[in-house]
């Protein structure tokens, strides 16, 4: 799995720091976005984050090349509607080589992953099979898998990461894509490294835990 | 496939065309529900959808159970953002039974089909032995096919319908998710005839086509 | 002010409580709806609202009349972005005969009240004037106030109305906009009670308080 | 009225590109962004912009500072949702020394002038006395007139941006949003010229004008 931020809104604390002055300020955005001092904004940050003025957040955004994930990935992850997606599509672009990812617990036991890497063998046969016999690419695609190998851009703005790291940086999460959301995490803490200082799962962030009886004790542990 | 609407806001048709009027009048909403005749209702909603003041199309609120569809129609669909969706989890729920959609042409051809075939036995076999081999459901599921059937339940106000049957009624659509915009319109025509008269691609509704050098030519002969 | 519930989703409890049970069953959705009892019904929405499985919330959607608020109330309400909204239109709507909202802090001095009124009187006086002199509706609409009445249609789905619940019934919020999101939440609770059983401000529904140093206290006291 | 474009995405272009070509290529988005030549960006842009394919459009987000526009103005400005707002609060910031904007129409009737500068300059006062007898200024503000200046900080991704313009680059549109947008489209032309060189109203852009009855007449001319 690779996740590279590849673009993102310039000064992206800056950014946010001068749109919630401006809320309580008379004067105007530009003026603000020039004159606060680095301290003024890192604390004006701090102070969103904690109330959670999320609106502001909203005014920096961040652009990532995401590849090696699978499509089970990919059907969750645009899920998330306040985002923005451009995905490799199995309609114009041939499968034949396609890659794909093995679960670490297939990858765990050596019979499972023989079979399953045996079955891999098979999908690439018959897809190359079917487009031998004239079926397009936009019907043998559908006897490939799951666990077939997927690029994406996502755009999202940091109120939606903060969201989505709150969900799936949660141990509950499905293992890939709560890899992917650590991976993205990490990426924008070089960026706006204040404003996701404290991004993570609602039990490390906010000191609750809504998943009921499937909790991973987390937050238990925390507060002993 | 199967596509059922199974809920929809009471009276669409006199919902939309009561929020029209009382953009434009001095009488208060709950009265204009109340004292619009059968036909100013009609009326309205001819104009509301010739002159595209769509937003007030938007407190009518439809929700469809669908069935027998695959996941390569799926992970298309909730790319709609507008919209509302519960879907059937691969995570919680056993694939063991998992029937599969078979693509038209796949289907016409006697050696592609038996090809494809063999290949959802061998799937099938394959995620018993990895459940057996105590593999979780939620990482068993990576060696499905696009092609499993699954169960999705969708609601969209009449804007984000007409943005959908605009864009998948098109002959240029996938021809799943295409057939199951034809069902859907089907359905909310016997809900909301007016409403959705002259929906469907926008050739037919607006005389234009959008797909350039891949046009359908439907356009062309339509002028004719 | 007066707000109305005049729309909303058939059943909407059953509705939620079936697409919640899709996503856990091989069962169908049509069938599910069909099939659910009363009390499985109730059960599910309980532990839906319990433990934040808010997607399946959706697909409830409630439309309300609201008239007699002011333009300070729908300039901050229209900021809710998950939601549908009509409103009267002052550009075509003449304002000859408008009705303003009195807050109630200026209504309680005699004083500020008389001062108040008669700028009333005055908006009202020029607002004719500059009619009479041909200043079109949507300029001569600049001159009139904040407290200016009007009227608005607005469309939320359950889980955009626990959103704003959680917001607009806090003792932070302006109190006009409080006001009517009391008024909406007991008509919803007609409608669904169990959806909205527990709905309100954060300190109410989940024990915590974004409010920083201006809380109003009611969460310290709660916890005694 | 002043209208800055403060932040956006860096090099807009190429982010679009980038992303529409990712769709349609084996290869991966990094290194798609990496290698494109400037001449295969203008290309591709040219090519999404004419075909419609505007999802890839959203990568790009722009943020404006705007200052000197009423409360007229952002009233209806905030009801376009897919964007983010910050607004100076009439609640936290005091309205003692407020300017407004003088509609055209009426600075050019003299006599219409003078009464609304003496109405403005009554509102003042009674402002002044409210908030001098204790009234808090989130009550104050409800004798505030429309016309009232505001500032407001708005971020839209192209993709709203192009649909913005279409609606409020028409003649149709109110004066003074319709000045607004002129003037975002002006600034953004400066940092995409090839993205936005074809926005504008639909008569421009598209060859339809859906005012019905109510059409400038433009559209008319332009074909003759």
């Amino acid at each position: 799995m690779r996740v590279a931020l590849i673009y993102h809104t310039p000064e992206p604390e800056r950014a946010v720091a001068m749109s919630a002055r401006l809320c309580y300020s008379p004067v105007g955005a530009e003026q603000l976005a020039e004159k606060m001092s680095d301290e003024q904004v890192r604390n004006l940050i701090k102070k969103i984050v904690d109330m959670g003025h999320s609106s502001t957040l909203e005014h920096a955004s961040f652009t990532f090349a995401v590849e090696g994930v699978s499509r089970v990935l990919t059907h969750q992850l645009v899920r998330h509607r306040i985002a923005s997606y451009s995905q490799q599509s199995q309609r114009y672009v041939s499968e034949h080589d396609f890659e794909y990812i093995l679960p670490p617990t297939v990858a765990a036991n050596a019979v499972a992953k023989e079979k399953f890497e045996a079955l891999m063998d098979n999908i690439r046969a018959t897809y190359d099979e079917l487009v031998g016999l004239g079926v397009h690419k936009e019907d043998a695609r559908y006897c490939l898998a799951n666990a077939t190998e997927t690029k994406i851009v996502v755009t999202m703005n940091a109120r939606a990461l903060l969201n989505f790291f709150s969900l799936r940086c949660c141990t509950r999460a499905q293992w890939e894509i709560r890899k992917m959301a650590e991976l993205m995490l990490a990426e924008v803490r070089k960026a706006a490294p204040l404003l996701f200082e404290k991004a993570g799962p609602t039990c490390v962030t906010s000191g609750y835990c809504n998943e009921g009886e499937l909790t991973c004790g987390r937050l238990e542990k925390m507060k002993k």
